[in-house]
């Protein structure tokens, strides 16, 4: 049975907690970062956890994840959204994966600062995993033992900047400026239960009330046991990182089919690109300064919640 | 007047210390990260460090980069490298920045593992830049301030599984494998005076002892003060974190021009890789279990001498 944790400031000092409708439950203790949260409390003693309480509009909400950690990504992991990517699903037989820098990680609630050189500013909910353990060998997980790895869930946010993501190949770059990645509001703590669950979350993101995207992660590609199971084989996590899954179809991005991309190879990179940059601008659903990016993700009876992010998108000062 | 730092193992104690031919005088203190050694030392107090000595063979080196920091790198950034990668250097117009997961990092004499997966395993020496302070905003760097913002320099092989990171354009999967990363085996501290001279190192990488990369900083295409100005307007660097700057011409991987890449467009992306692996296949210098790596960095007239990396490269056991 899952539980919602959230880290928070208060008078100068940052804590963890346990929330429950508008409370919070102050953790005891002091944890630097989300790998040493996780590390030092257990699910059940956390479940259990009483005493005084405070509102949530008494404190400063932070990420539950710290920037310490690494910040994971996979790409094009809902069909839909590899075919508007214009990417040949046929083609693609592999698990995508890229990295933004943790430096981007913010509070749910945080205003994206839609940087001066950034003309196509895009949303992605996906759904975070954050990591219970350090792995550091190749290991084979399974949906039978995935919560011995996976300590919670959370909700990302990867916004990403398609003029440079995109034409550059520049992952990294266009998606890893600061405030690209609202991580949040809860931690929803995991146990073996719980896997089911979190392989029928539906994601909802909408921008100034209209619903842009809205799937289930039943539909992912590459799901958390067998990506953990690959990517233990090339490097190693810590305790509290993030890995975040992929996001589904409902971006402002527009790519041509793969046909209309071989027509635009012929004419040279240039024109191809020119041509990328044109379609772009005619999409209405790029965000703009003033819009309101809302992510939601919880199970259809909200039996688990992960809370819902609020973004303001704000030019650069 | 630079400063060769070790970080090394004695008798189960993890220290850092200075090195001065073949005698390494130990550092008083205990340094668990890059990032605090650079912050609580000065190159003015390590220069004239005196005591005990001790001899380099009696202790094992490891490197002066620690997981803990950021592992960040530029590719395609000598201009012949550039054109040996496939790209139009009139046509890349953009800093392309990607990263390692940092778990790759190894000493620089290690053993590099040649995954069962992998099939064209390459290497890529590179000169590194290891930050003195942290940059949580867009800064100006020019190079008569650069040495505030860089505390040294060490030498990186940047180990790339071409067949992982080229047709699938993973970078970070392709180049993020356990021991793709040697570093040092020095970390040479510089400050003000050796800014010239770190434009002007000689990068030399041989395979069996034939020569394959051999070039000068001087060709960099975006340099460091460049590079590290672009960076500070995306995300936040730590003291201690590693950019490594790209490397020269040289490589085993072989890709076809712009032009022949155009006809592979059209044969359709299935067609068009197995173009690339065959071609691969007839490259002799992709590297084997056994072959031996060699790599240095020093300047025409050694005053500043980065020292040198021994890779033997073994099979996944």
């Amino acid at each position: 049975m899952s539980v919602n944790i959230v880290r928070f400031e208060r008078q100068g000092r940052t804590q963890w907690g346990v929330i429950r409708g508008s409370r919070i439950t102050p953790v005891p203790g002091t944890y630097a970062t989300t790998g040493e949260f996780v590390r030092n409390t257990s699910l059940a003693e956390l479940a259990a956890l009483g005493g005084d309480t405070l509102e949530l509009s008494a404190v400063r909400l932070l990420s539950p994840v710290t920037q310490n950690q690494q910040f994971v990504c996979q790409g094009a992991n809902y069909l839909q959204h590899m075919i508007e990517s214009g990417m040949d699903p046929d083609v693609k037989s592999y698990n995508m994966i890229f990295t933004k820098a943790p430096s981007c990680i913010v509070p749910a609630d945080s205003d994206v600062i839609k940087p001066h050189a950034v003309k196509f500013l895009d949303y992605e909910i996906e759904l975070g995993l954050v990591m219970r353990k350090a792995i550091h060998g190749a290991v084979k997980v399974t949906n039978a033992d995935l919560h011995e790895y996976v300590a919670g869930v959370v909700i990302v946010n990867d916004y990403s900047a398609r003029d440079i993501q995109i034409p550059q190949m520049q992952f990294y770059k266009g998606k890893s400026f600061r405030t690209f990645g609202p991580v949040g509001p809860w931690l929803t703590l995991i146990d073996a239960r719980d896997i089911e669950a979190m392989s029928n979350l539906l994601l909802k993101l909408t921008v100034n009330g209209e619903i842009r995207q809205h799937d289930t992660t039943a539909n992912l590609v590459y799901k958390p046991a067998e990506t953990l199971t690959e990517l233990s084989g090339v490097h190693d996590f810590d305790a509290g990182d993030l890995l975040a899954t992929g996001t589904p179809a409902g971006c402002a991005l527009s790519i041509p089919s793969p046909r209309k991309q071989k027509v635009g190879t012929l004419l040279g990179e240039k024109k191809k690109w020119a041509m990328f940059m044109k379609v772009q601008s005619a999409r209405a659903q790029y965000l703009k300064p003033g819009d309101v990016v809302e992510a939601s993700i919880r199970t259809a009876d909200g039996s688990m919640d992960l809370g819902v992010q609020r973004n303001r998108i704000v030019a650069q000062g």
